[in-house]
């Protein structure tokens, strides 16, 4: 599938609510535990997206369009939301998310995107050269990365509890 | 994890909610492709788990909680979705989906399960002998799991517009 940004916001205004509906309605026995060390809960997940919104996407996005000497981005926090989230509630997290999404969707709304601009580079600390194009496509997966970690990471806790059924419901050990 | 049916029924009432807000707003370019020959596309994973609801968890439950002679369920067609889901819309699905996850939560609820009947056991026509307890489990784990999938075929669309963060974005390619 080609990168259209009117795809890209589709999904990018959804992921919100997909949220809000995965983890709204769960209790903490649900949404605390992960995976495993240095894995993500379905809370630290929603951090994550969060930390995401406020100094990766967006703020990468300027760097390109603005075309400066220096088009490096900020190496990202991939761990950040363990401090930023601490003493919150999942209500919280949601809320936040949902307005910070809301703003830099009506940023990136805003900006009128030419195919010119879409084509303009910047450069990863780690990936090297990367066009705008492929950072919002790459913005637009990362949300539905996180979206299929939930959904695995709530679904583990059943683990044990579905017995044989184990089986046939390969995220469980994914 | 414990299985606790009130836990199990968090997770069954959002569900509907989960996938309205996840596919409800994109157009087919996102919504119709799959990972290749005999996967899900984003709306196949959702007939298929219209499909469940109609003859999977809540038939198979009343077969466990019967205690008839037989108690073998009938086995699952995995492809019913190809015929029953044609010519509608996601729209459509979302609706029936909604309907028929909210007429099988209330007969869940109605049967205040005990203990007692959460041990009962049925015969899986593949698995053996199954109880209650981890056919509900099951349809948790099941339903969490068509998340995942449908959000990771979703991502796919984008695996090439992403360029070099493909490295950084595991649901690419699993």
């Amino acid at each position: 599938m080609e990168f259209r940004l009117a795809d890209a916001l589709e999904v990018l205004e959804s992921t919100p609510a997909t949220f809000r509906a995965l983890m709204g309605g769960l209790s903490e026995a649900w949404t605390a535990p992960n995976e495993g060390p240095e894995t993500f809960s379905a809370f630290d997940n929603l951090g994550h997206l969060i930390h995401g919104e406020r100094t990766d996407w967006i703020p990468r996005a300027r760097i390109i369009l603005a075309q400066g000497p220096n088009r490096r981005f900020e190496p990202y926090d991939r761990f950040a939301q363990y401090r930023e989230s601490q003493g919150k509630s999942v209500a919280q997290l949601l809320d936040e998310f949902e307005r910070l999404r809301a703003e830099n969707v009506t940023t990136l709304r805003g900006w009128q995107l030419s195919e010119r601009e879409l084509a303009l580079e910047g450069e990863h600390p780690g990936l090297g050269p990367v066009t705008l194009r492929q950072l919002l496509a790459a913005w637009v997966a990362h949300d539905l990365g996180h979206v299929a970690q939930t959904a695995r990471v709530l679904a583990k806790q059943y683990r044990e509890a579905v017995g044989p059924w184990r089986e046939y419901l390969p995220v469980l050990d994914r």
